[in-house]
């Protein structure tokens, strides 16, 4: 990874917000800016970068962290950080305000003592972290094909009367074996009138006879993020629930065919809101159309009603609109796309015809 | 669960720190307070408590949160929170200072507009959490009995030669397969030089013909968290190794024999690493004796060095040293204990005594 270059695109959003340095405490914001990936550090972003870590792991802090210099915080992270600004002559200090908590940022304040100026700042490293380089699209690909592969053999354990829990064990078993690290987020086994609950993890319930079971789920590999759903039915769907299948699948498609670069996140949203408005499901579409994937399972951007941000080649983003009709039966489609130079890239290879699992 | 008495505790300590209400963002201190398990609330605590989420979960609000009024945001978790305070004539309010962001804090003033205090707290709900009551001891028993149960059965898996993540994986499938929500935290499997990492999580490293294996986890039942540790020795462990394990299994027993009523948590540390003082080992004894579990894998309270929390009957902690020595191998020995009114019940209905696996 190149964090050096990295942190030079830091260093000119740095100027431009006219500070001298910034305090970065998001674990994932440290992990893409010099390769730390532990739980417990600060990194002074500047001129002159130096990543605090505790005792605990002083030995992984040298062996991972790239363009930054290593201290110890024998005081803590906080104390540490500002002794460095004293040392540095830093005096215009940025702090993520997104991430830091109140507490921190008063501890912070008070080790600095006085002559210092804290610039709130938001979404800077986020925003850096939304177009992907060449080895982050890599590693993501690879996360990608890895939950993809498990998808049809996990078919089988599909069963009435197997319990969602059996299934989501079968597949966290599967990709472990594979060599993720872990999932990206609760693995969402919805089934029967569950399938209606947008965020229906797995649970104790059995598999109906006869019904959809939603599976959503994403492994994480080199520290990416993968993220898919697809909408499998137990038995013979009925007319309704094709008909609900259909219009989803219509959905999902459309919005696809809407990215590329230079749209704004709200049209893709809107494309796919629009082909459910016209089946008059609109209103059982309750969430937003998809999100940036990548360190995290929700990175920038966001693609929702409204938002204003503009796609642009190298973002990674999810596709899954979703319609749920409350104590019946719900829906959601869902691939991870790369925003190309032209348009777009599928990233997710798994057909999405329904399938009616006898 | 009591969410009325856990409200009404937090009641008097509001009145303690004179607010009126208190605005809380921490999903396990809504879970404890009001039962709510989803990822996105906010709950306004005091005399007429509102729960607020966003339309994804309405179905999942209703039906189980306890001890307040359930409302729907439409626009924003902190706008309707801040509304609320306004029509209920709360003045003076809390927040929680270690959890709330600077931006979160800046976006909740700007909606109350003027004529408010916030009160910037800290700990208030997680002291009251450091305590279980009788149900939670009781969820608190069953995770540890499910992860002590996968223990043994999974030595069967270790190995030369074997990967550390196929032990990780054989391990959480076993604890899904049990019914486990998840882990508690990432697995630690670390074996060979690789146990001198305090947190070694599972890797692509293969287990070595003759060494330690460190093995660290946990599963969440019920929402409640179990952890636990083991290190076991892959064929015959020499004299070093033998006389390293000897020490930590002393100065774990002997913090246990200091865990009581009235003790602080800096004197059961401080138990601990006499023992290892004694071997001159204690400078490779790089973190804390334990900390407090519960609904979050670290609670209050932390033993660690000079701590004077006091412990307390029903207060639910882990006794957990470790010796590292770098680039060599690592030992550590976790059990989870129950203060009780006369001293301490070990949970962790596992052996102790070094395994060698041939």
């Amino acid at each position: 990874m190149d964090f050096r270059a990295r942190q030079k695109k830091l260093q000119s959003a740095l100027e431009r917000h006219k500070v001298d340095a910034m305090l970065i405490l998001h674990a994932a914001n440290i992990r893409f800016l010099c390769g730390f990936t532990g739980s417990a550090g600060a990194l002074l972003a500047g001129r002159r970068p130096v990543f605090f870590t505790d005792g605990r792991y002083t030995g992984q802090a040298r062996a991972q962290v790239s363009g930054a210099r290593v201290a110890i915080a024998r005081k803590g992270l906080l104390t540490s950080a500002a002794a460095a600004c004293a040392s540095s002559g830093a005096r215009r200090i940025g702090i993520e305000s997104e991430h830091l908590t109140v507490a921190q940022l008063a501890a912070f304040e008070k080790a600095l003592g006085k002559g210092y100026k804290l610039v709130r700042l938001a979404g800077v490293v986020e925003e850096l972290r939304a177009t992907k380089d060449a080895e982050e699209i890599e590693r993501l690909r690879n996360a990608v094909e890895m939950s993809s592969a498990l998808f049809r053999p996990l078919l089988r354990h599909l069963r009435p009367a197997a319990s969602e829990l059996s299934v989501a064990a079968r597949l966290e078993y599967s990709a472990r074996r594979s060599g993720a690290e872990g999932m990206s987020f609760e693995t969402i086994v919805a089934s029967g009138v569950r399938s209606a609950l947008p965020h229906g993890v797995a649970s104790s319930a059995l598999l109906p006879s006869a019904g959809f079971v939603v599976l959503d789920y994403g492994v994480v590999l080199d520290g990416y993020c993968s993220d898919m759903t697809r909408t499998v039915h137990v038995g013979k769907a009925d007319g309704d629930e094709r008909g609900i299948y259909a219009a989803v699948l219509e959905a999902q498609l459309t919005a696809i065919s809407a990215v590329r670069p230079g749209a704004t996140a709200g049209e893709v949203d809107a494309a796919a809101r629009k082909v459910l408005k016209r089946a008059r499901l609109d209103r059982y579409f309750t969430h937003s159309t998809g999100h940036g994937v990548g360190l995290e399972i929700h990175e920038q951007p966001r693609l929702g009603a409204g938002v204003e941000t503009v796609l642009e080649p190298g973002m990674v983003i999810t596709i899954e609109p979703g319609v749920y009709l409350p104590e019946r039966f719900g829906v959601r489609i869902e691939d991870m796309l790369l925003v190309t130079g032209t348009g777009y890239e599928v990233l997710t290879p798994v057909g999405k015809e329904l399938i009616e699992l006898s």
